[in-house]
């Protein structure tokens, strides 16, 4: 079980001041941080970088990969934001992501098969939206992986995110038992094995206290390593949660155990 | 998801002194702290008691349901006292348990079957030793499942627990992920809806300090959970395990959703 931290984002004031004034400092430390909480992978969620998209997401990876030696995820809607991060990358990056929409599909296809990198699809609908159950999110697996792999994608290159429902949401908490299903049964749907993520952050939103939020997210993160999901997107600076997945790594990883 | 206390136990000094001494009040404070913390359920661990069996587990039976008005699990191998204690509780009891061992089959079936109550079935096979991966374990389901229905014992009185190792045995952590998977299957395999229950405690025996042992417990209960446990016998008075599982009903139970 992989851990891609989900910490930088645009979103935070001090990131986007320092994209607009390419300053890598605030980005170089926030990296850092998150390697020595234990990422494996970071997420640059630069939003659509409407103002000259390539010379920030080149700024972005350039800043990531001279703090930490980790690979990339790029979470962008903007094209030509991910070609030019795609081409400034210096170990193989992942795509985040496609979905069965079709001008996601459109715009974010030829950039994966151009540059062979691995991509996230995500369960949505053609609309948009996220089947309640466990049926619907699998069909658009099956329909997903085929639409991928006839566009000349390798089905190893591909990371299936079944899209964790906010437990808020109604039904929320029986569409995140799907998720579970979902990520379970998709090898023998998909009758090889398959890559998969959640979005660690989704259950919680509309939390009303971070206690609650913490509580939450630390007892799915067992239940997703259980499922055995292979990358979990998260706040990897949540010490508490960050510890919980590394128990469960001693326990589901099937390593030999230790209590340490 | 029902939570038995297993909190009640002889080995405990306070409890060995009090049955003893026929003194109700450390056992009386003890199960109403259970109830309090949460229990569904109250496990009399009485061990063997070798002295006045009967009598003794007659004043156990009755000074807890005298104190808490909770359904009674029955844990002892002494069949004088289990017959006794069958006898002394108000609610319909559980007999925890038996398995595949000979000498168990013998000295627990006529009791279940003229009490007509619950009995819990470990997953052990007849020499005792519990099998280290999903299939063997399976196997003995579907034996011992045959065997207590043969014996004229209901399908729905049967509980079985698919015994969880310790993860300091060897592959103790690889064995706990084919627990998981005899919870999901259990119901498919043997065609019909099936109680389940798990020894939480199990898990962390001989963990080096109290801290790892809530930690491993915190991790494995969602585990559990998710693959549909029925019932969790464990401490109850461990306030953050407990957070833990009642957290865990929230996301798993199909019930609507609320934060708190």
């Amino acid at each position: 079980m992989i851990i891609v931290a989900d910490n930088l984002r645009i979103t935070l004031p001090a990131i986007s001041r320092a994209v607009e004034l390419l300053d890598p400092e605030p980005i170089r430390q926030l990296v850092i941080a998150c390697r020595n909480a234990g990422a494996g992978f970071i997420d640059i969620n630069s939003g659509p970088l409407s103002n000259h998209p390539e010379e920030k997401m080149i700024f972005l990876v350039n800043t990531v990969q001279e703090a930490v030696d980790l690979p990339i995820v790029l979470d962008t809607a903007n094209p030509k934001a991910m070609a030019a991060g795609l081409a400034a990358c210096r170990q193989p990056a992942t795509i985040n992501g496609v979905s069965l929409e079709p001008e996601k599909l459109k715009r974010t296809l030829p950039l994966a098969r151009q540059h062979d990198c691995d991509i996230i699809g995500y369960l949505l609908g053609p609309d948009g939206h996220v089947p309640a159950d466990a049926a619907g999110r699998m069909e658009n697996a099956v329909t997903l992986f085929n639409q991928l792999q006839s566009a000349g994608i390798s089905p190893k290159r591909i990371i299936i995110d079944p899209v964790v429902a906010p437990l808020a949401w109604q039904d929320g908490n029986r569409q995140d038992m799907a998720v579970l299903e979902v990520i379970r049964t998709l090898p023998d749907l998909l009758g090889a094995p398959v890559r998969t993520i959640a979005g660690l952050s989704n259950l919680t939103t509309g939390a009303p206290a971070p206690d609650a939020r913490c509580r939450y997210q630390k007892a799915f993160t067992p239940m997703l390593a259980a499922a055995g999901i292979g990358m979990i997107l998260m706040n990897v600076l949540d010490q508490e949660v960050m510890r919980t997945a590394r128990t469960c790594r001693r326990i589901t990883d099937g390593t030999i155990f230790t209590w340490q």
